[in-house]
């Protein structure tokens, strides 16, 4: 009988600016543990780089296995990075510029580190897990604190000539629309991340809206969750409920827009604010996007919401990781 | 001495809702003749079938070639085709459904015929022939009474899903702008086509704006064409500026959407707009584009008019045939 292949476990990782996530993953993509940490990006990359190996230290000591049985390790950081080298050249929410991420991690933990964009690996945790592989085009799109996206064209991650592709948040849907945080106004992130919602809901609250929001939260709801707007929801809360659909409305007509220009088989959904909202939500966006997109696009194809969850980056990590360590 | 090759031309036909253009090209690609013929469609397929075969023997005999000589034949038509079995699916100008276009002009010269979207064609001819295939992803889009594009991925062409991919012209840009033909609000086509600039000139002219075109063209401006725009321009029309620059604007607005969602290394304009309007039009277009493109994106990419004008279908449908008569 063969001994088994020691080093046979992936590790993903989800490297966001106030959590890191890691999972453990068997070689058949089975999560085995999870560990969690606070980011801690004030104290600087080294610091960062020595909280990410203790995560993967954690997860894998709660789980009794060793580091010496992990084979190789993918990282989902939130910025541009440059899957090649494996620096994130740019990470606003870190304050990394540069940053040689696969290169230290390496140093630190002696296991072989695949680094790519965090939207990135989720839309692969999607297409490779969720979907197990078989569309050969889908786009996937997060609605978060921000928006953010990623191609998979001919069956891989498409990732462009400065490998910033899929950064649909940014597509400007309303001319003239709200203020973005990127400085253009009416891109989809400034019509439909969590940002936009809450920002229409405490907006539409100053001017003497009623919701039960301020009832639960307090009349600054300085707290609010996505959470939070379900619950209002489910209480019957017109005034989140209106911000909610509109946004869902915005969310149907960039999926509209993606599905002319690429015409992709499946669209998948997903981010904190689908994982929260994703009752109220995906018939609006679904219908939206049907009624939007060109006759003959939509044949046959799918627009969904991932059930992956959380877990979308820690899983896209794990598949990276297993791609790349062939 | 081997005898030469004598099915070694190729023919492009750029077939379009008004006219024919075909094109006999060496096997270098370089353009021997061409030839033109309105396309009548209100005379149904068979007719049109029998113009198009008209046409290409038309500038076969104009350069004293034979069409045995001819290796291959590339269309490119206007609406949704099925490039494998060259059906042309839907194709609203032309009142066509499910034609067999392929079948039909194979029948009828008796020469391999290939079949493919028009702005995909249009696309591959700039990206063979004016950019001699250096670039591995490019966009082009075309301003002309309507707004298209096509896309090149990994240096061929991508046609999605359901073989529409590229139709950049519907990308909504303007929630609740003006109306569009295809029924929505606020496209880049309803926003920066010939269409769109024609309705604000006549707009702002019912509504008491001077501009030379009433002179020069009559208080209705019924036969109005892009180079009337390029004249009053020259003449230092203000209100004729103030249009092109806005189409100018949007189009920057609508090239910066597709930079951030797919970061192409070369974004080529071309059309009937751009061709008669590119000293106008292109400056604003850049500097619009770079504005809004999110930071990282745009180093190292192109953003070119074609130079090709009205040649760029025969060109790409001469392309077509070298490619799949391979």
């Amino acid at each position: 009988m063969p001994e088994p292949t020691k080093q046979e476990l992936l590790v993903g990782v989800d490297l966001g600016g106030t959590k890191i996530l890691a999972g453990i993953f068997s070689p058949q993509l089975k999560l085995l543990q999870t560990a969690k940490l606070s980011t801690k990006s004030e104290r600087g990359f080294d610091a960062v780089v020595s909280r990410i190996a203790r995560c993967v230290r954690d997860a894998a000591d709660e789980a009794d296995l060793g580091l010496k049985q992990v084979r190789a390790i993918g990282i989902g950081a939130p910025g541009a990075v440059d899957p090649d080298s494996g620096e994130v050249i740019f990470a606003p929410n870190l304050r990394w510029k540069d940053a040689p991420l696969k290169k230290a991690l390496e140093k630190e933990l002696e296991i072989p580190v695949f680094v790519e964009n965090d939207c990135n690996i989720c839309t692969l945790g999607v297409h490779e897990v969720e979907l197990k592989g078989r569309a050969r085009s889908l786009i996937g799109i997060f609605l978060g604190t921000g928006v953010g996206g990623g191609l998979i064209l001919d069956g891989k991650l498409y990732s462009g000539f400065n490998k910033t592709a899929g950064e649909v948040g940014h597509m400007v849907i309303q001319v003239g629309g709200p203020k973005c945080g990127c400085g253009n106004n009416g891109c989809f992130e400034a019509l439909a991340s969590r940002t936009a919602l809450f920002r229409e809901i405490q907006k539409a609250v100053r001017e003497g809206g009623k919701t039960v929001l301020t009832e639960m939260l307090g009349a600054d709801l300085a707290e609010m969750k996505s959470g939070d707007l379900r619950k209002a929801l489910r209480k019957g809360d017109k005034l989140v409920e209106k911000v909610v659909e509109s946004a869902a409305e915005y969310t149907g007509i960039a999926v509209a827009n993606l599905i002319n220009i690429f015409n992709p088989e499946v669209v998948v959904l997903g981010g904190g604010v689908v994982d929260a909202l994703e009752d109220e939500m995906m018939s609006i966006i679904v219908e939206t996007a049907l009624d939007y997109a060109m006759p003959g696009t939509t044949q046959g194809i799918e627009i969904v919401a991932s059930k992956l969850g959380d877990l979308a980056g820690v899983t896209g990590g794990a598949v990276l990781a297993r791609q790349r360590a062939k």
